[in-house]
């Protein structure tokens, strides 16, 4: 099960090109805003989607096209979420419409994504004027691409990776937006995954709705949950390997590839919330199962109050062990153990609940890095999980006080 | 019925003294640091507690010594939480006894509560030292005991009421700390009231127990629920009215006065959160049930980005309806009502779901007021709650990217 990471992101498996460009739904002319992603044939296609009440228009008529399991397109404008809007769905569709006919396919195979602001009109008129350069622009393009799905986000995300599938060598690329509105418990953001592994629907849907468990749903940038984001994926079964249709080897193999791929996207989408320094990753194990485990790490990454002295390079571990206590997770307190790790070294802060004696030196060094690590043992059982957050800065603040001007 | 404002806090009531002094725990020698509140007689005492599994010592030492319904006196330090502590039981009950027996009274008339940092040894030392000075002080102080029991808080916190029960004119009055570590669900503050009104401690404990549901559980700051807070009442009696033992019309002038002193309490808790430049009230109306419209303004006036937003004061409406959709409350979307309300004025933003046109000028005239009402309306039924929370700000980022040092 070798799993190789190789150059790229959403073009790298075969058949699949990808573009970005600016067509004016947002003003800056400079930021691209328009992405299409399409694949030479009909794809298996799965996504998951918000879990929130108030869902984007495109969420829906996504939902509807590809609840036969089969897509080939992707189109994606950033600038504005098209959600709560009387005409939503009208819009999302005719996105849909206008990007089937550019392409030669039947609308009901493009996936539609929109995300921004909520509460504004969606134009189309830009968007139909762009959808000819846009498909004229498609080929190797996967970093206009991803920078086209960008709202906030200061970093490009992608990544792609080989994979061996009964001796057949697949590929399978992603791109990804983050950055605010990120929390647990639904697809939190844009995700979209392209691979040539041949897998038939049902299984594709599997491997993406079990994997997202412990990844995407496992990821807080600010605790709000947005309405719009999903994550998606696209397996053409242009490697040629033989169809995967059944759990087994290839499935395990497949899944895995899978997973290499979102863990990459998590971290960078935490790495890259909204004003963020530092990315956090709260590892749990020895909890009695893993819901304590995952309850326990995800209150942590998401409590303000930690993620603020995580900023200040603040062993401030009081904190962690009250995110523990009123996450709900059954745990015993006075059993936990933590410590901070970061590529400066580790400290031991609190051993059964109680605080050790620990250099605040060292604490300060480890906590000034870019990536820490808060680990927490419980010593109950063999629940384990691992949480993706980022630090609370000023700039989370600045972003966020005035997004609409 | 009638309720009157009066002047003062947690000495207005007959029999009351209180005092609050520098003695050491904090090293800043300006800032009060121990608080006492004493009443001449034996009083009916009832208390509310943090739901964090992990628990300050001195809610252990409380919940022990007002079992049997009766205190006498208050004893609390700040600079120093005493929560995960090997030996922290033992030092709050050292602060009962050295409390008691300054005073005369037995140790386990004493409440005792802490609050600062999480972890680090409460020395009983300075504690020790400054009893005699206290208690030698003690008298109409109810602004320095406010004032000793606050942390990062900014103003000073109380209040006190006159109301008449049964033809006896009865007086109420209480302090707060508050600020940071507010959530929902929880006494998530140190809160302390007395009152003259004669009433048994059960129905006490019960207008206590009643009252928190639609006041201190629906405050949220930060989303962090405390290790350590308290909500406390003592009741001597010394007004001289019938016994409450029953319900009935004194009980309900009873929690008709403590409503007033906890409303008002609480606006003040968040208005003065950590960093706060505003203080937001979301009133729910319309839902389907109480739970539901709890839920749903809970959600807003947690959420990060409603409350950056409001800090920004940009009516970016889809926060809060995004923080309806994701909140688990029982509500159809799109049927909601949004506006913004504060002293400049009103402005709708959002009916049946869906934005509707409105003055940008206007709405940032509102939204720059110091109090601003997030009013939402679902059309579905009776079900109304209100829930008080602050912005999101630079400062609280400031204040707790390094609480510590």
């Amino acid at each position: 099960m070798s799993i190789s990471i190789i150059p790229g992101g959403v073009t790298a498996a075969k058949g699949f090109t990808a573009g970005g460009i600016h067509c004016g739904v947002r003003k800056n002319r400079a930021k691209r805003d328009l992405a299409m992603i399409v694949s030479e044939k009909r794809a298996a296609a799965a996504a998951v989607y918000t879990t929130n009440l108030v869902k984007g228009a495109s969420i829906t008529v996504t939902k509807r096209n590809i609840a036969d399991g089969y897509a080939q397109a992707v189109i994606c404008n950033s600038g504005n979420a098209n959600t709560c809007n009387a005409d939503g769905v009208e819009v999302s569709e005719k996105m849909c419409a206008l990007a089937g006919e550019a392409l030669g396919i039947p609308a009901e195979d493009v996936i539609v994504a929109s995300t921004g602001v909520i509460g504004q009109r969606l134009d189309i008129t830009p968007i139909a004027a762009g959808i000819p350069s846009l498909v004229a622009s498609l080929g190797d393009h996967s970093e206009e691409t991803a920078e086209a799905i960008m709202t906030t986000d200061t970093v490009l995300k992608q990544l792609a990776v080989s994979f061996d599938v009964g001796g057949v060598t697949c590929r399978m690329g992603g791109i990804a937006k983050g950055s605010g509105m990120i929390h647990p418990n639904m697809a939190t953001m844009l995700v979209f995954i392209t691979t040539d592994c041949a897998i038939a629907p049902a299984m594709l849907q599997k491997a993406l709705s079990q994997d997202v468990k412990t990844t995407f749903n496992m990821v807080s940038v600010d605790g709000d949950t947005s309405t719009n984001d999903m994550v998606s994926v696209l397996a053409n079964g242009m490697a040629g390997n033989a169809v995967i249709d059944a759990e087994g080897e290839a499935f395990d193999a497949f899944a895995k590839a899978l997973n290499t791929v979102t863990v990459q996207l998590c971290r960078s989408i935490a790495a890259d919330g909204e004003g963020a320094t530092k990315l956090l990753e709260c590892r749990v194990t020895g909890a009695k199962d893993e819901l304590a485990a995952k309850t326990a790490a995800k209150s942590v990454v998401c409590s303000s109050l930690t993620k603020a002295a995580m900023f200040g390079a603040d062993a401030n571990w009081g904190r962690v062990l009250c995110a523990i206590g009123y996450s709900g997770a059954d745990v015993d307190v006075t059993r936990t153990d933590v410590k901070f790790v970061s590529a400066a070294g580790e400290v031991v802060v609190c051993e059964n609940g109680a605080g050790v004696d620990f250099s605040e030196e060292l604490a300060k060094k480890v906590l000034s890095e870019s990536e820490i690590d808060i680990v927490v043992a419980f010593h109950e059982g063999d629940g384990a999980a691992v949480a993706w957050g980022c630090d609370l800065t000023y700039d989370y603040v600045k972003i966020n006080g005035d997004y609409r001007t």
